[in-house]
């Protein structure tokens, strides 16, 4: 096991090679760190940018081997890491961070809601099922419209289906594939929210501050941060994020989606035990940005500060949207980050800008 | 030839694999772009950040064949390259930038004073010489004491020496190799300042804020910047700055070191035509670093922002200082930038620090 804090000249193994990655390898490299990247593809955003990439799938043993080789610590872009992959990095000597046990809570969305709730982490009523039979009983039960997803994988909006009706439960189940879903209640939200926050090694936590989000489709169009927000909701939502990161006895940066009710109280959506795409904007709103407080964390390193000396509104740049970069390159306001994607598919992000203003 | 501005998704190729090609590859990933680094080493603190890297000479005609057929355009981390380098790359139809002038100009000492003072740019007063005895009668008529320096090659305070006595000057001519040489006069300094400035392929200007050096046996220790200087100081380094880049046709980024005397007149000391270890204040105290712009420019993109938003001071990391960075993580203010070096020699820049501090 690699003695924390890892010295600069360490290798940093990642995980998955896209935009995340990419932007980790580049906070990692600003340290001193040598970056591995572990991903499918030889030719990737965040193999790009790393000293070492790592060619195959994320549960392939000799893969694992290979990274295991080079790297000290080991992190991931992403949640849906097989934690079979993780204990078998533990078992070849390299700590994985953020741990299995948030790894496990994240990748079930029925397991995800029972630990916010049992830490004190308020969500919607929610419901699992089995069969399309347990989808219609407890569909009656709740009472409709309920939003019905897998409980496992899904991402950006997929996975999902909205029901007006509780008898359409059983459609709602095959659609999404007849496997094990989670039915949660309507959320009368007025606001979408979320918090980036860190824990160290040593237990010490760094709580950004609070960002609105937009989404269209499912997928995250525009952040803006710092959020307007009564003092009360920002200490609620810090008070969550620590309970959270505590309760999952967590190493690294964790994204938090809330929902902000009329009366300003605030339930969890979901959590992202990694970078997330709402904390984009600490990249040219903090001092240290999300990538390098989740690397410091991962590394042992003490964690840094988190007060924002601009305010950002971040616009996500999908598919054809990065054809305007020469545009954007003109506004003075706007820092762009592209991520080196070849094909601009649809819904794809392919950057980012965060636009720039006076606190 | 490429056509500007360069879409992301583009190679800049990078002639060296120092710090300095480093932080070139990180500003320009963040942009989109693939990095190709040509560098003697294998294993460069640049080429472990790129996705290319060339092994070879700077002059090696099949290596730079190999780096123009990924890259659309090539720069360089220091202002020795040959120009024969150059023209190779411009035969195989790669523009290099800064372009052949701004080298010639930067590579000979004398050459250098000459096209400043042309340009309205003053400098000390100075001569040349080519013999011992040459040198002798050249000490003689300007009075000592006098800084003697070979005309090409010498950094860090390397490759100079300063004689007390016109009658030392033969001995120095020797000592420094017997090479040509300039003689400088002194310059009775009061501070050591430098401006940062970038000229665009459209030839736009942009041009950060004064810093204040301190050097220690010819290696820059400290910068704090922006420097307290007058409206009037301020103006005339402005003045100088774009001149000199008109005067050199300039694409990319150039650092221009300053003496200010007692009576608030600046004299130009030296230019280097590339991004200058005085600028490294930019990365945490300005929107767009001095990394960043350089990579606009060269690719033909319009220049960013240059004003402050924090006053910083930056250290650099010398040899085993280095070795503080547990200490140097842990304190809030400092932002560590680290380069991946594996060798701590003595005197070394094997990092720095920004101390950033509210303006």
């Amino acid at each position: 096991m690699a003695a924390f804090p890892l010295p600069p000249g360490s290798t940093l193994g990642v995980l998955g090679g896209g935009q995340l990655g990419r932007m980790l390898a580049l906070a990692a490299a600003r340290l001193g760190f040598d970056v591995a990247v572990l991903e499918r593809d030889a030719d990737s955003p965040a193999g790009r940018v790393a000293a070492h990439t790592i060619v195959g799938p994320y549960d392939d043993p000799k893969a694992l081997e290979a990274l295991a080789a080079v790297a000290s610590v080991v992190t991931y872009e992403f949640e849906n890491v097989p934690a079979k992959s993780v204990l078998t990095l533990q078992a070849l000597g390299v700590e994985a961070a953020p741990g299995p046990e948030a790894l496990s809570v994240a990748q079930d969305r029925v397991a995800e809601k029972q630990f916010l709730n049992a830490t004190g982490a308020p969500t919607v009523a929610f419901a699992s099922a089995d069969s399309a039979d347990e989808a219609m009983s407890q569909a009656a039960a709740m009472g409709a419209p309920l939003l019905i997803k897998t409980r496992r994988d899904g991402y950006d909006g997929k996975g999902q289906r909205w029901i007006e009706h509780a008898a359409d439960a059983a459609a709602a189940f095959e659609a999404l594939g007849g496997v094990p879903v989670i039915l949660e209640a309507q959320a009368n939200f007025v606001r979408e929210l979320s918090i980036i926050a860190a824990r160290g090694r040593d237990g010490a936590t760094a709580i950004y501050p609070l960002s609105e989000n937009h989404h269209e489709g499912g997928i995250l169009r525009r952040t803006l941060a710092p959020a307007e927000v009564s003092t009360r909701t920002a200490e609620e939502a810090e008070r969550i994020a620590v309970r959270v990161l505590e309760g999952l006895n967590y190493v690294g940066v964790i994204g938090i989606e809330l929902f902000e009710l009329k009366d300003g109280r605030l339930l969890v959506n979901e959590i992202a035990p990694r970078v997330h795409n709402t904390g984009h904007w600490t990249q040219d709103g903090c001092e240290v940005d999300q990538f390098e407080q989740h690397v410091r964390a991962v590394a042992g390193w003490p964690l840094g500060p988190t007060a924002p000396h601009a305010r950002v509104e971040m616009l996500n740049l999908l598919g054809d949207e990065a054809n305007q970069w020469a545009k954007l390159a003109h506004e003075p306001e706007t820092r762009l980050h592209l991520y080196g994607k070849r094909e601009a598919k649809p819904g794809r992000k392919m950057g980012h800008v965060n636009k720039v203003h006076p606190l």
